[in-house]
């Protein structure tokens, strides 16, 4: 028998939820210190400045600016208002429909695991270890189904939250503009952290609750435990892929709707109080690129502890009973919570942003120390967290690893994500070559622009696959599948700094578009521009962490599913699994074009209603009378609802169709298909559609000699980077983020219901065999 | 011991080369046909009609229209010497650069191969049957590296006759435009057919000779003849690499150049003399198109050909020496071209085309046509050609198959080709509504459009794709890889045909832009713009098939070169592999984005030459002046011979440094992630770019009520089609096509150098274990 960890299991029970609740402390104080910027005008108008807990002390770095005018504070609450209400009332309408999917999935989870042993509530020998009593398959079924339905209520309050918190924060940060842009960053920042570690520790402390509370059922047969926990994982995602369709719909129907009556043909501002769809637009931003991305990432998060756990369960942690060891993943988690705690730090307390040249290091800093620290953190982990030799179960072998290889696998994968984090920023900030050479091409119109923003799209897949694959061969090679799962935990252990940087970008937009509603001065809004166009670089960087351990996540589950299968090798050489790949391959393809017509079509009603009110009512454009925002906050919400479905099937049928049908090995053809095209093209259209954004940006800001010779706004150029710009909305906000999804759901879906296929599955060959 | 084949072998030695011949004697009787067609003025200016022979007698459908005009057939006569002049100077300066390569690469060849049993004169065990002696690795290396050239050789001049007799027929076509659409429709599909048969027919007949010269010297050993033959293909495949990059980027930097300008900023129309890049825009056609085209096609057929001989060489085929059944794939070659003869014969001497919108039917019932009777063909062939029943290699074990099997692997591909064909049509003709689709969304601007056309592209690789994937399984299942590279060359039986309707596309294309050039009436310009439009849809189905049959032969050298390598299974679950499928499927994206950026930055420089000639020449616009037309020609010259190096590099030393340093199992990753990653990116970028195309002539031509609401020309609805129609040049004629070959290409490289990488590959492995 193999050495257990050096920290003892009550430790381990006792680390685990007290960083959780660390991590829920801190966020409430964030949350408190920018509650303290006060939006309501009856109270003293001078109120942010009565407040000396506002990070950085009291003297203030720029000239402040109207900061005493009352009438601007209520026009900001008002604008808040609005959009928090038309978010809450989207979400409120997207979750009545999430449930019933929920209830039907919930069913169809309960009657397909339990009927594996046609409802038998008698013990049966475990799958991998014949020899001992596990529970039944109906015991599967039940948890499982629990499990599914905590998740899935996890994500969908980790989304709530998120949006709850930006929407609280949006106008504050206008508010606080007018003192200056280090303070207007500051509470963006600390708003950002607020859902960062509440999302992050919220999502720890359910998921070791849960495994507490159903290892009172199921006792020493771990197996049946982790195997039922994986529902947690199938939950947080099936939220997040309504999440991120719904929400990526929605706001981008309604960004490219006001651009193009807007900007292209009414040649008026963006966010201009004007354009009936401008609250549209920033509900859309609190909706997508909060809600949907919180859900996101808690999935990827749920879906990597899964992934580890099951693996685990199978693995010397597992069958010596070794809790702590088996809790390595939690582990991991909980020292990423402590150590973004520290990383945030820097920014809030240590550092102070002066100028708008500052900012964009300061969000890079972040990356870079909870990096550094974290590779510390791993280090102290694995060597307390684990024994110092194990074995992994490797596709019916067990193999032997020792504590530090464990460690190498957790650190590749954390520095891959750095790494892609800043190929992401080269590929999309407008500070480097590649978004200045795609801006350089719209002096040839609109037709160039588009030919090397998709050229430099499909470039920058380069380096990060290059870091995926050598994340996945080290980690592989030394703890097989584990490895893989634990790499993509490092990825994601500084989710809690990811999260807050990433939230950080929507809410600088909306405090940039509440400025322009509120009729603020030309320089508060050229202060929020400064903000957000660091948070639209952030935003990339965010989304090529996600999509980075999505692949890693993916890859870890279809390795657990492959096991949980009994299949013992998925060769291409066989008609079953070729066929499955290539077809597998293609569903990026279709889940893409879904989403993007989505987007075009409910992008053309928002048009013709945008049009319709510029031409029907009278003194809209003089600014007499108010457009009707209501209309167009409808035809989002109906178009996104309506067409999140189709897309949402694609993907939650194709693992029951192809499994059920043609049985585990083309469905292991399929999964391993989709994640290594779907993560290429994710890549690809996050970084077109971020570049296109900043190169606009780029032309509009004219801050070097060449921007200024491609501009100014209204030019030829310029107009052709606007359209640019439209096209990657619905690349980078809705079809390349949605396949983060698409590649980790299919797989996660195809190991919760692995029992079902083994015992269920190949009915095609089978009748004609 | 297994039966032979009905067919004696006697007959079969006589029977291939005689159909061979067949082909090649009713090409060039197509040729003096077409020749008949005088473009000389001295002549009688009625020559056309003296000639009775012009394939459907005499009287004419459609009023006749300057026929007497001399000035106007001296004019045709001077721009086609022109577009010819300027494609051969191309094309030999391509040679020239494409000739050192070969020189290089033969080396390479010949030492790599030789390195093997280190230059060892003497005989050695065979690979597969231990008991036998084959002959030394040194032969091989020789051989190969023979076939290699002879391979390289007969696709060049593929391509430099399809050149030839495509600017031999242009201006015909033009001159017969006057005496009516059918007339010049007969003319243009004449010139196709000569192409298509002689490419056919000579293919087969090198292939045929080489293999009846190397069994003089191997006797007995198919081993190694077969082997030294799969040279051919890596020949044929890697010009053809050059052919369509070098060619993809001429013709795309011209058309995008001339549009950018012409078009869109002096709104004058396509084809105008006066636009200095217009004969560059005509010469591209020839050499991209045409050339280009010619080889890949030829590539195709060498590949899918070599890739079944290797293994039937192996199988009972080889071990009883059964020559006839070993020559199975070529008599399938040889049925195709009586089979097409038939069909050609429908065309031209059969039915007679007498209005516009008889043609897209007629182009389209080619197809039909030659399938149907095909399908008889491959049934005879199978009956006559195979016993009736033989065993197969299955990666280390043999598999019995019946004949009928065999024949139904065949047809399941040439069905598939059919498919994949029909919806290619769906999804580019605008007949249907996705097309109509895509040009309502210009309604809206560029951007809806592009949205619109990349969903379009992305959503038409679903049923090709699932039609690839049922050829796969069955043939896969019936006949292993041997089933699968039958059922390439199945899709490719007809090649004569799908050749003749697709060189009548750039053919018509070209007699369109000699009409507008030589001032000839609107009411011709409008016969040669409807062919033209017939034309743009059958372009876009022969991409299909060469996509379609690119993707099956792939698979088949892909599974030859892993049995060569000596590799049981391709395991999915192994790093080695999983890292190379991610690689793989990375290549793609990498190689479309240097020809999409070499497009973009050399269309660039084009538009700032012919910029400055507008702005330099007084009197161009007016007509008074000659635009420089020379310097255009050498922008775009240069622009792809530079161009062409780093895209050609990135596929041809993929596979070598792959296969070197990380071995055979990571390759097997490489290539199989390629194939089903490119595979998508080249179906889907092929119908975007001829959607959008399309959508551009449906708004032009103006043909139904919705159609007129968009236009007319000028209208913003028609420039948003403009901007789509040129980005999607890029997509469609470069990096879309060359995809084909960059999968295939390093397929059948790595089976070349399987033996080589079996004895020396994986050196990074080795040193670090």
């Amino acid at each position: 028998m193999l050495a257990k960890a050096l920290l003892p299991e009550l430790w381990t029970e006792i680390l685990v939820p007290v960083c959780a609740v660390v991590g829920i402390v801190f966020s409430l104080f964030q949350w408190y210190v920018v509650s303290c910027v006060k939006l309501t005008a009856d109270h003293s108008d001078s109120s942010p400045s009565e407040d000396g807990k506002n990070g950085s002390g009291d003297y203030l770095i720029e000239e402040e600016e109207g900061v005493n005018d009352q009438s601007v504070v209520a026009k900001c609450a008002e604008i808040q208002t609005a959009i928090s209400e038309g978010a809450t009332s989207f979400l409120f309408t997207e979750y009545k429909y999430v449930g019933v999917f929920m209830v039907f999935f919930a069913a169809i989870i309960f009657l397909f695991l339990g009927s594996v042993e046609g409802f038998s509530t008698k013990s049966q020998p475990c799958t991998y270890d014949k020899s001992k009593t596990c529970k039944p398959a109906l015991a599967t079924a039940v948890f499982s189904t629990i499990s599914f339905v905590l998740g899935a209520v996890t994500s969908v309050l980790s989304g709530f939250l998120g949006m709850k918190i930006a929407t609280y924060a949006n106008a504050r940060t206008t508010l606080e503009a007018r003192r200056g842009v280090g303070k207007a960053f500051i509470v963006a920042f600390r708003s950002g952290a607020v859902m960062g570690f509440l999302l992050a520790a919220n999502g720890l402390l359910v998921l070791y609750i849960t495994i507490n509370l159903f290892k009172i059922y199921y006792g020493d047969d771990w197996e049946g435990l982790f195997e039922s926990i994986t529902g947690y994982g199938l939950g947080g995602s099936s939220m997040a892929l309504f999440g991120r369709v719904g929400g990526g719909i929605y706001t981008k129907a309604a960004d490219v709707g006001a651009d193009l009556v807007g900007k292209v043909e009414r040649n008026i501002p963006e966010d201009d109080p004007r354009n009936p769809a401008v609250i549209a637009d920033n509900v859309g931003d609190n909706v997508g690129d909060i809600a949907g991305m919180g859900s996101d990432l808690f999935g990827s998060y749920a879906e990597s502890s899964c992934a580890a756990l099951v693996v685990a369960s199978i693995s010397s942690f597992g069958i010596n009973h070794d809790f702590t060891a088996m809790l390595f993943p939690l582990l991991i988690s909980s020292m990423g919570i402590l150590v973004c705690l520290i990383t945030t730090l820097f920014a809030t307390d240590i550092s102070e942003i002066k100028a708008v040249k500052e900012i964009e290091p300061a969000l890079k800093n972040q990356l870079i120390i909870s990096t550094v620290i974290m590779t510390v953190g791993i280090a102290l982990v694995s060597w307390i967290g684990l024994p110092s030799s194990f074995t992994i179960f490797n596709f019916g072998t067990q193999k032997v690893v020792k504590n530090w290889e464990l460690f190498l696998c957790v650190a590749v994968g954390l520095w891959a994500g750095l790494i892609i984090g800043f190929v992401t920023e080269y590929y999309t900030s407008n500070a480097y070559s590649p978004v200045q050479d795609v801006a350089d091409s719209c002096r040839t119109g609109a037709a160039t622009n588009v030919i090397f923003g998709l050229a430099l799209g499909y470039k920058s897949v380069i380096i990060p696959i290059f870091a995926i694959a050598i994340s996945i061969f080290v980690s592989f090679s030394f703890a097989a599948m584990y490895g893989v799962a634990v790499a993509a935990l490092g990825m994601l252990s500084t989710i809690a700094t990811g999260l807050a940087i990433d939230a950080y970008g929507p809410i600088s937009d909306n405090a940039g578009g509440i400025a322009e509603m509120a009729g603020m001065s030309h320089r508060i809004r050229e202060r929020t521009d400064a903000l957000d166009a660091a948070g639209n670089t952030t935003a990339a960087i965010g989304k090529g962490f996600a999509i980075g351990s999505a692949a890693l996540v993916s890859l870890a589950l279809f390795g657990a599913f492959v096991s949980r299968a009994g299949i013992q090798t998925v060769d291409v050489l066989t008609p079953k699994v070729v066929i499955g790949l290539l077809v597998g391959a293609m569903l990026p393809y279709w889940f893409s074009a879904m989403t993007m017509k989505s987007v075009g079509s409910a992008a053309l009603k928002m048009v013709e209603e945008v049009r319709r009110q510029f031409n029907t009512i009278p003194g809209l454009m003089e600014g007499t009378a108010k457009p009707d925002y209501a209309t167009c906050v409808k035809i989002s919400t109906d178009a996104s609802i309506k067409e999140m479905i189709p897309p949402g099937c694609l993907v939650m049928l194709t693992p029951l169709i192809v499994g059920f049908f043609f049985g585990v090995e083309t469905l292991s053809g399929v999964l391993a298909g989709s994640l290594i095209s779907g993560v290429q093209i994710a890549i690809s259209a996050s970084n077109t559609g971020g570049a296109w954004d900043n190169a606009k940006k780029y032309i509009e800001a004219g801050a070097s000699e060449h921007a200024r010779s491609l501009g100014p706004k209204g030019s030829e150029p310029h107009k052709a980077a606007v359209i640019g710009d439209t096209i990657g909305d619905p690349l980078k906000d809705t079809s390349g983020p949605s396949l983060n999804i698409l590649i980790k759901l299919m797989a996660v879906e195809s190991l919760v219901f692995a029992p079902f296929f083994a015992t269920h599955g190949g009915f095609l060959f089978r009748i004609f065999s």
